[in-house]
């Protein structure tokens, strides 16, 4: 598979000068806190000392789950393409606020089952993975359909800015399934509730899980854990997040299976990581400890499990504020204010 | 002194309509989290099913504090008149955030140690307040023309939601004084590194701080609490609250100086924290601290602790995003989704 390079690290002297930027504004040392951080992340990204974003796009990335026949889910499968419906009329949480933040909102059919439809970007590998407590997901080749796929779709979309959102009943399974094996935690400490499982609805979950898993042991390379536990909607957002962070665009990432995206992408092609601002912490009880392990800190905790994208929309307004912020705020100087004593 | 009566509670079936209302959008139960918790809170201030955010004002109220003559800050006074006329040309971060957020600013000086500046409204009561380390920072007449103030300028502002900002060097001494007389705190407990005093500087303001908090131990009720130890901003500020919570108006609280306005506004008027919601948690030391006393949970944790209303102007948008879910999402029935099995 032909991953594109991620773009050289930007100069040296770049950091520095957005620092001095930023400090030289006119307010107390760091007092916008991590708003200066962003800010800072948002110029390295770009390479720019002045980031501008441009033309957001958030993609929901959608498909079907062979586990979603074990029960592992609060909703019935159908769930997946009447969800895809609703999105594309309007209805759903994404809809209403990509629509608020003025965010262009595509739907990525990668592989429902069910017809594709009407405003659906068709980028179907299958009608759903098959059931991996038994196999890999999909076959390698399908993997590498979908990886493609998805820096295919960032290549013609317009603008700099990247938010990840998702859509499939059973998917949190596939996300937890690749934590475990990409990061070697305990499976238990990467199991949650999904949507809304009861306990017993949890343990059954964690049975099939393990089974999965079991099933699944001799997948090694980070896209056989893909092919073997992932989701197609997983693996063509994988693959968009390279495209993005090789086209120098910002990442911004939702919850807990956009992370396990991004985790993979990561394990594809080191150093994407650097280009994605994480917009909230989950409260699918594993994401935060996914966070932990990838060293990284989200802007948001509001204990949003919702999925589609709707905590990277609600995150949204900071990115753009920090780049407001570094572009029109006076500096002492300027604005003839004294500085400290 | 003449304070408006606060509206009476919202009939009992409004919270089941709403919470209803939520539990019924395409999402799993409580999946938006906090958003759905303030989508409800705001319903309830405004007293309807759907409520939405007209006009939003934000008011930084401006004075100075005859503490800052004493060394309290690591900035020096005339920093006050300075962020004034920076806030008015366009140039500090809550006039960039203003107007990134399309939020209507207004610069009300409520006692700057200056000439009015142009674009200001004037609300002044003297050239800042006199030196609290040895009796009453202003007399009882000048706390309730002040709080007099704050409720004309709320009554005349269009809109109905308030966001609070505040520049006054010095003010944080204020509201840890008022901190530690309206919670009963130890005084040690309520005193944070304000815009950035290195430890000999905050030893220095426990020492003043600890010196106004005796000098004024006779002060008893709210009014006397806040005529010995606020400032003009702070009471003015205290008017406005109790104006805007009276007229059904959302009132966006910012960081620790307005958290001191809001909760001698509590004081003088119980209730008026129900129409509050609490942008962030500051940097500011004992800010958390605080929160927790009013028994509150802000939406940010940013680590800002610049104040002006810029952490009240991030926030903002989860206000108008939570509006927007509960208007605009489809309900299951709606958009022909099935619910959980």
């Amino acid at each position: 598979m032909n991953l594109p390079d991620l773009p050289a690290l930007a100069e040296p002297g770049l950091a520095a000068r957005v620092q001095h930027a930023l400090d030289q504004k006119t307010k107390p040392l760091a007092a916008l806190g991590r708003i200066e951080a962003l800010a800072l992340q948002l110029a390295l990204i770009q390479g720019l000392e002045r980031p501008a974003l441009q033309e957001p796009q958030l993609v929901v990335f959608a498909a079907d789950h062979g586990l979603s026949r074990r029960g592992v889910s609060a909703y019935p499968r159908e769930v997946t393409p009447q969800m895809v419906a609703n999105m594309l009329a309007g209805g759903a949480a994404v809809s209403v606020l990509a629509r608020q933040q003025s965010l262009a909102l595509t739907i990525a059919d990668c592989g429902v089952d069910a017809p594709l439809a009407a405003g659906a970007v068709d980028l179907r590998i299958a009608a759903g993975t098959v059931d991996t407590s038994t196999g890999p997901a999909m076959s390698m080749a399908q993997a590498e359909q979908a990886v493609g796929n998805g820096m295919a779709l960032v290549e013609r979309l317009p603008g700099n800015a990247l938010l990840l959102g998702e859509m499939g009943i059973g998917n949190t399974s596939s996300a937890s399934l690749m934590m475990a094996r990409l990061t070697g935690l305990p499976l238990a400490d990467c199991i949650g509730r999904g949507t809304g499982l009861d306990d017993a609805g949890l343990a059954h979950k964690s049975a099939v899980l393990a089974q999965a898993l079991a099933a699944n042991a001799t997948a090694q390379t980070p896209l056989q854990i893909g092919a073997a536990l992932g989701g197609f909607e997983i693996l063509t957002m994988a693959g968009s997040v390279i495209a993005a962070a090789a086209g120098r665009r910002v990442i911004v990432v939702d919850g807990f299976i956009t992370t396990a995206a991004v985790a993979l992408a990561q394990a594809l092609r080191p150093g994407v990581l650097d280009a994605c601002v994480f917009a909230h912490r989950s409260a699918e009880g594993p994401h935060a400890r996914w966070l932990q392990h990838l060293h990284v800190r989200p802007l948001l905790d509001l204990d949003l499990r919702l999925g589609e994208g709707s905590g990277a929309a609600l995150a949204w307004p900071l990115l753009t504020a920090a780049c407001a912020l570094l572009a029109d705020m006076a500096s002492f100087e300027s604005a003839g204010v004294s500085n400290r004593e």
